[in-house]
C-alpha cells in the first residue's frame, strides 16, 4: 500500500491516496477528467480538502500532529481523527439527516472521507454575521442534541454498553486537555495566549481575573466536565461547527468528542448564538439596524431550548419502558414520579447548558480563540462596547445560573443588557 | 507451569501452587512442615485460606466466575480479582498503614496473595456487635480514606493520568452494576432478592417503594454513582472490609473498585457506623445496657467525618501548588478564595456522603444483604424494632441531606430518633 505510514498530504499526493482507495475512488466513479481539489480548512486545527469531479464529490480531513493555527510548537494529537470518525459515525447512525456520511476513515493517515456539503451549504457563524435568518435551525439543532445526547445517556444505555464507550473515549484526552486549557483555565489567569480588545476592555479582562465567585463557579464546571461522563458529547459545539441552507442544517467536526455533561453542548450552541446577538449592533448600518434580525435569534435561542426540552423528555417518554438503566420502569413507573424525575432533570440540564454556554462565551472574549462575529467588527471601540455586553450577560449567567428558572428569563437578562 | 489456566482451588491444591509459586513460598521460606491451611471465607462473594506455617503466613483469595452466597445461579466475572489487586496496591501504596500488602497475583487463577492479618485482627463488624471499643478507629479510617481518595482525585491527579486510570477501571463494570442492582434498585421495587423483616416490617418496605420522593433522591445519587468519576475508591467500604485490633486498622475487600463519588466510601463506612449504632439495643442486657458504647459510637462517626475533613483539606493545602489539575494554582491562589473553593467542595462531599451512607443503610434492612449487627439480634421484634429506627434516619438523611450542615447535625437526628 502506498501511505502504509502516515505522511501529511498535499493537493498531489491527495490524487494518490485517492486512486488506491476503492471507498473514495468509488465516490467519483474512478474518473479522474475534470477533478478538482481545493484546501478549505479555515478552522483552527485541521486541513479540509474538497475533491469534486463531474461524477461526485467528497471531502478530505486529515488531523495533523499540532495545531494549524498555531503550528508545530503546539503539538496535539493526530488520533483526534479517530474520535472525530468514531463521534461523526455514532452521531450519524443516531441522527443521519443532521450529520454528513463517513465514507472512509484511514487511522494510519488520520484521514476521514465524507460527504461534501455542497453550496449553498456556508458555515452558520458566517451566515449569523451576513445576517440571514435559517428558519429550520432551532427544529434541527434540537432534534440533533436531543437524539445524540439521549442515546448516548443512560437512560438509554445499559451501564455495560455507557462503561465500554466512556473508556474508548478516555483517550481522547489530549482534546479533552485543551478544553479544559482555553475554556476553563487560562481566561482566569494571565497566560500568554490570552487576548482581547486592548485597551478597551482592559480592565474587564482584569476583572475576571478577579472575580472570586466567577472562579469558584467556573471550578465546579471544569469539574462536571473532568468527571462527568453522562453521553457522547460533540465537544465542540460552536456555531462554526454547523453548516447550513435555508432547508439543511449538518453539525460537522466532533474531535473533541468524548462522555462529558450534556450541557456542554448545548451551551455549546446556545451561547455562540448569545454571541451572535451581542455582535448584531457592530454588524448594523447602511439602513439594516438588525432589528428584525435580532428578534430572530432570540427566537431561535429560546426556541432551541425549548424544542430541545420537549424533543428529549419525548426520547425519554417513548423509551422509558425500554433497556436504559438510569431508571428502571420497575421503579419509575408511575406518571407523576416520571413528571418530577424528569423536571428535576432537566432543570440540573438546564443550569448545567447556562453555566457552561457562559463558560464558552467569556473564553471567547478574553481567552486564545477569539470568534468571527466580533473579530469582523472593525471599529475597535464598537467591538469593545459589543464584547462587553456579552461578558456581562455571561458573568450573570455562570454566577445566577440557578436562578434562572426558563430560557425566556435569559431572553428577558439579554435584552436588559442589550438596551 | 501447573496452573496455566483457571481452577478453583481447594486446602490440597493449594498446597501444589504455593510450591509452584516463589512470591508464595518464600514468604514461607519454602518450608512445608506444620503448615496449616484453612478456608475462612465468611464473606459473600470470595473463598479465602489462611496459611500459616512456622515460618511465615499469608491469606490467599481466589475469586470464582459466581457469587459464593448464592451459587453458580449468579455469575460474576473473576476479572474482580485484578481490580480488587490493583486497588489493594494502588490504595497500600497511599496508605501502607491501613491496607495488606500484596505478596502475588495471578490473574489467570484470580488469585491474591497477601498478608495475613493475624489475630487478635476480627472483622470490625463482629468488634462493634460483641461492643468492642476502638479508640484509633476514626483516625486510622480517616486517614485511609483521605489519602486513598485525595491522591487518585483530579486534585492531585493530572487528567492524563486522571483518563487513562478511569478507562481501566470502566473494566469492572459488572461489580458497578451488582452495586446499582442491590443498592440503587431493588429495595426500590418488588424483587425477589429483597427480603426484611417480616411481618413486622412489611409495611416499611412498601413505604420505602411507595415514597416517591425518597426514589427521586436516591435516582440522583445512582447517577453521580454511574456518571461521576471523582477518585479510585474501594466500592464496598462497609464494617465487615474492616479488620481491627486495638491498635491497627485494615482495609481489605476492594473488589468494586472504581473511579466514582468519593462519598460512596466515606458513606458506607460511615452509614455501616450508624446501623451498629442502632443495632446495639439489640444487643443489651446482662448488665450492660450498651450505654456508654453507644456514646462511643457516635463520638467515633463524628470524629471520622470531622477528621476526615481535616486530613483532606490539609493534603489539599499541602499539594495546592502540586500537579493536581482541578484548581489551578495559578487561579486559585489567594487564601480568601482557597477557602470558599475548599467549603464548596467539602459541603457537596459531606452531601454526598449522608445520601450514599443512607442508601447503603436502607437497603441493609429491606435488599437483599443484611448485615450481622441486625441478624444476630435473635428476637424478631426487637430486631424490627432496631431496623425501623436506622431505616427512619436513613430516609431523613437520604431526602433532607442537604439541611444537614454538620456531623453534629446528623448525631442529633440520631439520638432523636433513638429516644
Ligand atoms: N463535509 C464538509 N463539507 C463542506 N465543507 C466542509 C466539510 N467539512 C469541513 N468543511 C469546511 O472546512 C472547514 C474546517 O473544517 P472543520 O471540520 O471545522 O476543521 P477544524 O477541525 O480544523 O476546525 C469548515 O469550516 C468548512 O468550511
Ligand atoms: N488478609 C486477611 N487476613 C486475615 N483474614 C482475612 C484476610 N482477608 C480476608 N480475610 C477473612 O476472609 C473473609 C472474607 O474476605 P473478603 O476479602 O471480605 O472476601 P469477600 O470478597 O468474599 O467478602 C474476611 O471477612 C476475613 O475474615
Ligand atoms: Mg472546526
Ligand atoms: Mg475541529
Ligand atoms: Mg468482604
Ligand atoms: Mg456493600
Ligand atoms: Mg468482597
Amino acid at each position: 500500500m502506498a501511505f502504509s505510514e502516515f505522511r501529511p498530504l498535499d493537493e498531489n499526493s491527495l490524487i494518490a491516496y485517492i486512486k488506491a482507495t476503492p471507498s473514495l475512488s468509488s465516490e467519483i466513479s474512478d474518473s479522474y477528467d475534470g477533478l478538482e481539489i481545493k484546501e478549505v480548512g479555515d478552522g483552527n486545527l485541521n486541513f479540509v480538502y474538497i475533491v469534486v469531479a463531474p461524477s461526485g464529490s467528497f471531502v478530505i480531513k486529515q488531523a495533523l500532529p499540532y495545531i494549524r493555527c498555531i503550528g508545530e510548537s503546539w503539538p496535539m494529537t493526530k488520533e483526534r481523527a479517530y474520535f472525530e470518525a468514531v463521534a461523526l459515525k455514532e452521531h450519524g447512525g443516531l441522527c443521519p439527516q443532521h450529520v454528513p456520511q463517513v465514507y472512509h476513515f484511514d487511522r494510519t493517515m488520520s484521514l476521514i472521507g465524507m460527504r461534501y456539503l455542497e453550496p449553498p451549504h456556508i458555515i452558520l457563524r458566517k451566515g449569523l454575521i451576513a445576517g440571514i435568518q435559517y428558519p429550520l435551525l432551532a427544529e434541527h439543532m434540537s432534534e440533533y442534541m436531543a437524539r445524540t445526547l439521549f442515546y448516548t445517556s443512560l437512560l438509554f444505555r445499559s451501564t455495560t454498553e455507557h462503561k465500554r464507550a466512556v473508556a474508548e473515549f478516555c483517550g481522547n484526552v489530549e482534546l479533552c486537555r485543551l478544553t479544559e486549557q482555553v475554556v476553563f483555565s487560562d481566561p482566569y489567569k494571565v497566560s500568554e495566549y490570552n487576548r482581547w480588545t486592548s485597551p478597551y476592555l482592559d480592565r474587564d479582562a482584569d476583572a475576571v481575573r478577579e472575580d472570586n465567585v466567577l472562579k469558584l463557579e467556573v471550578a465546579e464546571l471544569k469539574s462536571k466536565f473532568c468527571e462527568r461522563a453522562q453521553a457522547l458529547i460533540h465537544g465542540d459545539l460552536h456555531t462554526g461547527s454547523v453548516m447550513v441552507t435555508h432547508d439543511s442544517t449538518q453539525v460537522i467536526d466532533p474531535e473533541f468528542a468524548f462522555y462529558g455533561p450534556m450541557g456542554f453542548d448545548i451551551g455549546a450552541f446556545i451561547g455562540n448564538l448569545i454571541l451572535a446577538f451581542f455582535a448584531q449592533d457592530g454588524h448594523a448600518g447602511q439602513g439594516n439596524d438588525r432589528k428584525i434580525y435580532k428578534e430572530w435569534l432570540l427566537r431561535t435561542i429560546e426556541d432551541t431550548w425549548n424544542l430541545f426540552h420537549q424533543k428529549f423528555t419525548a426520547l425519554w417518554d417513548e423509551n422509558k419502558n425500554g433497556s436504559g438503566e438510569a431508571y428502571l420502569p420497575a421503579i419509575y413507573n408511575n406518571p407523576e414520579l416520571q413528571k418530577i424525575v424528569q423536571e428535576k432533570y432537566m432543570k440540573e440540564l438546564f443550569h448545567d447548558t447556562l453555566g457552561f454556554g457562559a463558560a464558552k462565551m467569556i473564553r471567547r472574549i478574553v481567552g486564545v480563540a477569539h470568534v468571527e462575529d466580533f473579530e469582523s467588527i472593525k471599529e475597535a471601540n464598537i467591538r469593545a462596547g459589543c464584547e462587553r455586553r456579552a461578558l456581562e450577560l455571561a458573568k450573570t449567567l455562570l454566577k445566577k445560573r440557578r436562578d434562572f428558572v426558563s430560557i425566556g428569563e435569559v431572553i428577558s437578562a439579554m435584552k436588559q443588557v442589550q438596551s
